[in-house]
């Protein structure tokens, strides 16, 4: 009951930061579906450290080993586990976290909810580190969706207080979807995204870290997809989105912004384009009752700054049970935005995988 | 796989609009425990259309038939189930709906994804009246909390641009929580109150409607509750707020404010409160990793504006496959964010009892 | 985490014997299905008491209220749900059983689970009589079914030690197959039901019960329901037959038969009966590997004797500690097997039924 | 939805007889329970292959490689997750099965429900083999009840017609319950084992197999295990038993014989054995009303024959659509019921420890 998400497709994420290895099943998938693993390996290169200077210089090849679910490279029927073994751990970097538990960090909560006996060592469970098996699975129903003409794309929305453009609510194309995730920072607006990686580095020299937006888009979606009430599309999003250690909120469509329009305003006006119900504005992210109604479906997230930051900080000593300051050691992304991209659209490629598979059983 | 909850507690809700009933069964909830039926009302009433000029004038006593679960008053180890009889229904109102989708409603995708066989009266399935078994299982659950010395509170944050005061998110009393919940009006600040309902009357003068934030707090929390990634508290919290129809955003702590800020700023220094480990600032929403950390844990949603307001919009004629202008009838709210607030605190204290029920488990 | 069969079709199922009602709900029902509700209470009607001698003379109409999930008599892809009200109740029958519990029954583990807070009236949510829920699911399930044309029967196998005829493992047809189900006292020998009603009448004499075995039969089914390992045919099928309070054990085609043979004889060969895969033997009960093959699905059900007998019995005064003897007042059925024939019908048909939903999405 | 056990502990097993590995992963330990690695492969060697002339030659050292979820020795609150590689496959005496399956096997259904896509090899989901992870997972189970002062423990019960003693239903002790466990043979009476095991060499030399029954025990459970109707341990334990390849049935107490006896038989007298409330009888196998009275759990399977013979049997081709004679290569079990022991054990430890689980959590 913590590491699982359980749909009509169920992952279930396995792993800490230091332990032999992070890893994931995924069962559920329909068997003779061809697995592309350099495809797959593309995608986690996304997610991967050492990719930039905003990125931890910690090094893995998050290569990940198939231990079971393929047969001659095709899905089989049986549940697919896939692995990915830890190599370059420093887990001594860790050791007073125990005692003295890092601001902005599970690091005090996990202590007392297991009763001191949490794997610390790289943040044990709770290292972004696990969104490596959450992006194996996401990978692959992104393939499995592509095969279906529905696409999942994402982009930085903002790094601080400093914003990207954002994806046409409308118009989006799928190369205008997919274009920033081919980049090495992965924005629309190159120039932005550029006055970004210097705000990154503005804050890295001030030994602080910068938090941002990710936004996040499925287009080629059928009309139908989600249910009412608890497994609407919100719903599954929202609850896979929030499994990104750092997302604080996530908004659909407009979001907060919607709750200061009029309904004048922010409906979403019906007309035919062709034979085809098309709304002329998407202010509801493509989400109408929890059912995609054929439009983008946008989301965005909050991404809060990396706590782990090199600054002494307030914190306690749990065993003396008296105020103490931390200088954490170890290795960190001053900015986890970058790195979240490929995440986010992982979290979305399995909520609409997910739907589609519901949506293939009740439409037979 | 639509409308339950499915975690130690399982909420099952169930009803359309215009059907004889909606309702809800709870399954998990511990033997023994009285539930007060009046203060179960009380909480009802709060929701119930018909209290203000801001509400639908369809009025429904909303009253809940207790139909298992109790004995002699308490809870008695079965599943408790519930029922709300609708009696003042016209559904003539909604006859042209099938055919001419209400922009902003689940009108269209449901009759894709239904086939045209889904109920349209009253909105059926997909109507706010399906909060009302929702706050059910929500008033119950808050009994029990309370009875833990827990409390979950709400208030309307903003009505379009007007701005209540915030939560304390350091000092929140139990009597400044739940005064908003006292009044006809939920606000902290009663002159931003005064200046939403003016704001509300001159939207409903103008045949529109307004849309608004609630914020909703929970005190009295142990250390602990929730889980890492797919089960955290945001990730239940998120599931069970997205089942409020009209709620498009939902954001812990800072939320997406925090993206804006570097770490040094975010982050929630720790120190000593005696003998309890407290933080300086709550901007996690006291949460961190998932897990509560002792702090007061709040939450903001974004409710958008009614999407069923008098003006003619723009729709389409499904059968004739163009263009039509829709004007809807039936009765409806100007502004639904004063009665989403009971309904937010009913998702939270599912989310949080939930939580406390497995964390139980564990701590034996 | 009780009540409720939790695939592909949500099933939950709520009540208590004396509680102002018994019900179920059904999530994931398929829109735009009619469901025929006097061939419904056809199907209740079998399993409804007071219809022979060996059955309780306790009268209930149990007569189904749809109140929601329904529009224009189909299913329009909200839950279902349906109630009946409890009528005919004698609770005071019951007043000395929290403290001197029934052999048999569920009494003292319910009053020792609960803490003293369990309903005991009619046996509260343990009685038979929440089978009457069970068979609404199951019987909207079977005419689903019969329109893909699956068709589920059962018939009374044995009464004591007086066996029936069992159906023909590999040609069964649909006539043999639901012809006991048409009859007051469903049998396929009729000679041999005469035999069981003299046994039951002579035990009803002596104030005592019988038990027997009930068999079921699916056929028309698909080749490929079902998952391997967890989620196999058995497993569901289990899961569900034990729901019904009195049966004690389950049996796939030649069950512990087979356990007596050699490979040799228990293995069914294959064959090909024109263009299609068929076995000479059924051993298997059309199940391999937890998927069907498209034999005559085929399994047995143990049924005990009804525990509620009119003799004095050894038993215990929980309250004082000491040794008490009971005798049992209210009004009971001094053989459930019949009653149970079409609950075991429902059990098989919600299994198969969740399994073709599953199909369907997987073979899109 | 195929391969999980989904309760308040997540059992999801993953793996192909000759893929890279086959592994679990268990979500919902408590963290700080040692995990006694030495012991656990000692539970795993009674599984394996190659340990007597009934077994398969196959040689694996079954020896699992734990990837997650301890720290220092204990679990730490993560999921736990374990793999077991794969080593001595020998995949091409299956290369003819994909289209001549073999009778009694999942081949045929395999082929049909997977469209092809299944993994052959070994029988790959389907394989015995994957009643490795179950052990693993039911291993640690077993542990962890020891530590409560619960004990699982199973012998033969039958193989064909030659039976072993039962289990005293009422007086079972530790010694006794584990007793067979202890031995190569695992029987309670020496003699029985010797004359099985001369059938088994008897129907091996014949190129035959051979069938029998398991009988499992659990002593020093609690009262209150388990819930009403889904949920008693009946369903929880059939529903995991089924998950052993070969079972076709399964009785707790009495069982099938109940069935033919009459409620002043069958029925268990209460009594005080001093405080304790005891039954005279245990002909219920510990359970009433799906909940454990504190009497000793007892239930028996049937285990068919292996279905792998080495005798020519008919068969079919598929691919040709005409009948056809299979002899089948590869190493298999003359009688699997001796390694099927332990995975009875641990599908039992399984089903306990959820509902040890559940019942912490509402005992609170």
């Amino acid at each position: 009951m913590s590491s699982i998400y359980h749909g009509h497709l169920t992952v279930s994420i396995f792993g800490q930061s230091h332990a032999p290895a992070i890893g994931v099943t995924v069962d559920g998938l329909p068997a003779g579906e061809a697995v592309d693993l350099a495809e797959l390996q593309t995608f986690l290169a996304r997610r991967a450290p050492g990719t930039g200077p905003w990125s931890t210089t910690r090094k893995e090849a998050d290569q990940p080993e198939i231990l079971s679910g393929l047969d001659r490279g095709r899905t089989c029927g049986a549940p697919l586990a896939a692995i990915i073994r830890n190599t370059n751990t420093r887990s001594k970097d860790y050791e007073n976290l125990r005692d003295i538990p890092r601001p902005g960090h599970a690091d005090y909560t996990a202590q007392v909810k297991y009763g001191g006996f949490q794997d610390v060592a790289g943040g044990g469970h709770f290292s972004g580190r696990l969104t490596a098996p959450l992006c194996i699975a996401g990978g692959i129903c992104k393939q499995l969706l592509a095969r279906q003409g529905i696409y999942v794309g994402a982009h930085i929305a903002a790094i601080g207080e400093i914003a990207d453009e954002k994806y046409d609510p409308v118009e989006l194309t799928k190369e205008q979807l997919l274009a920033p995730g081919a980049k090495v920072f992965p924005v629309i607006d190159d120039a932005a995204g550029q006055t970004m990686q210097e705000a990154i580095a503005a804050a890295k020299a001030e030994l602080d870290s910068l938090g941002g937006v990710v936004q996040c888009g499925v287009i080629g979606l059928p009309v139908g997809l989600g249910d009412p009430m608890l497994d609407g599309m919100e719903n599954r999003i929202a609850r896979l989105v929030f499994a990104v250690p750092a997302v604080k909120g996530v908004e659909f469509g407009l979001g907060f912004a919607a709750a200061a329009l009029r309904g004048s305003q922010n409906n979403d006006p019906f007309y035919m384009d062709g034979d085809q119900v098309k709304t002329r504005t998407n202010h509801a992210g493509g989400i109408l009752g929890g059912i995609t109604n054929g439009m983008p479906l946008l989301f965005q997230a909050a991404v809060k700054p990396t706590p782990s930051i090199a600054r002494p900080q307030e914190s306690v000593c749990l065993s003396r049970r008296e105020n103490a300051i931390l200088t954490i050691h170890g290795r960190h992304d001053p900015c986890i935005v970058p790195r979240a991209v490929p995440c986010l659209e992982a979290a979305a490629a399995i909520a609409v995988y997910d739907a589609l598979l519901e949506e293939w059983e009740r439409s037979k």
